[in-house]
């Protein structure tokens, strides 16, 4: 059974799409993640969404989860990645500061670069690859 | 307690080392993960321990996890990665082939270039970080 779902799931996958090389930037301090491709994903969904308990639910993740992480990431960062309203009829919304929008920015502009930067080799490992 | 411990983590954290970024490269075919930083450490450390058991070890890692991620692996590439020799009176040991080590310098490669390219946007990024 897991074999048969494993040669369907490559079978469809070949079909689909060849292999892609993603960079998954970790900034870390000490044992700890301060900056990831979760939180910025969390960042960017808050951007979207314009709430935290929307962003989390637009990624499957818990409100706790969402909330521990921005924690997290508000304590390693020198000003807050998220603005959080309080209270309201309606509760309160959330939005991204400048420090957070500079961020992801930045984040993702490095993965492009890195990407560009590499193209050659990366084109070299996928030449590893079953075709 | 907790907080306890984590402040003491955060202080011990800047004391010894400032925060790094860290680029961490995957290769994925539809959901599976064909190569990432876990499976060229594995081929590292069969590399320089001539063995899938001492270079588990070398990891903390089951056997079993290092046989599933090779196999997994060789499944992946066009050519196989690591050479085991079966039998003898102590056991066959497993070396790399070509492309495994090719595969590695690639790996390797590409993460150097990649920050090297990036060095000024990492900077900036590092600069939103607590100091």
């Amino acid at each position: 059974m897991i074999a048969r779902r494993q040669s369907t799931a490559r079978a469809s996958a070949k079909k689909l799409r060849a292999p892609v090389l993603r960079f998954r930037m970790r900034v870390s301090d000490g044992e700890r993640i301060a900056v990831g491709p979760g939180k910025i994903a969390l960042l960017e969904a808050i951007g979207n969404t314009g709430s935290i308990t929307a962003a989390a639910k637009s990624l499957d993740m818990s409100y706790r989860r969402a909330w521990l992480l921005l924690d997290e990431l508000n304590r390693s960062l020198a000003r807050p990645a998220v603005d959080s309203a309080k209270g309201g009829l309606q509760g309160g919304g959330s939005s991204l500061t400048d420090a957070g929008r500079q961020l992801i920015a930045l984040y993702r502009r490095i993965e492009k670069r890195a990407e560009a930067a590499c193209r050659d080799d990366i084109a070299e490992l996928m030449g590893l690859l079953v075709r």
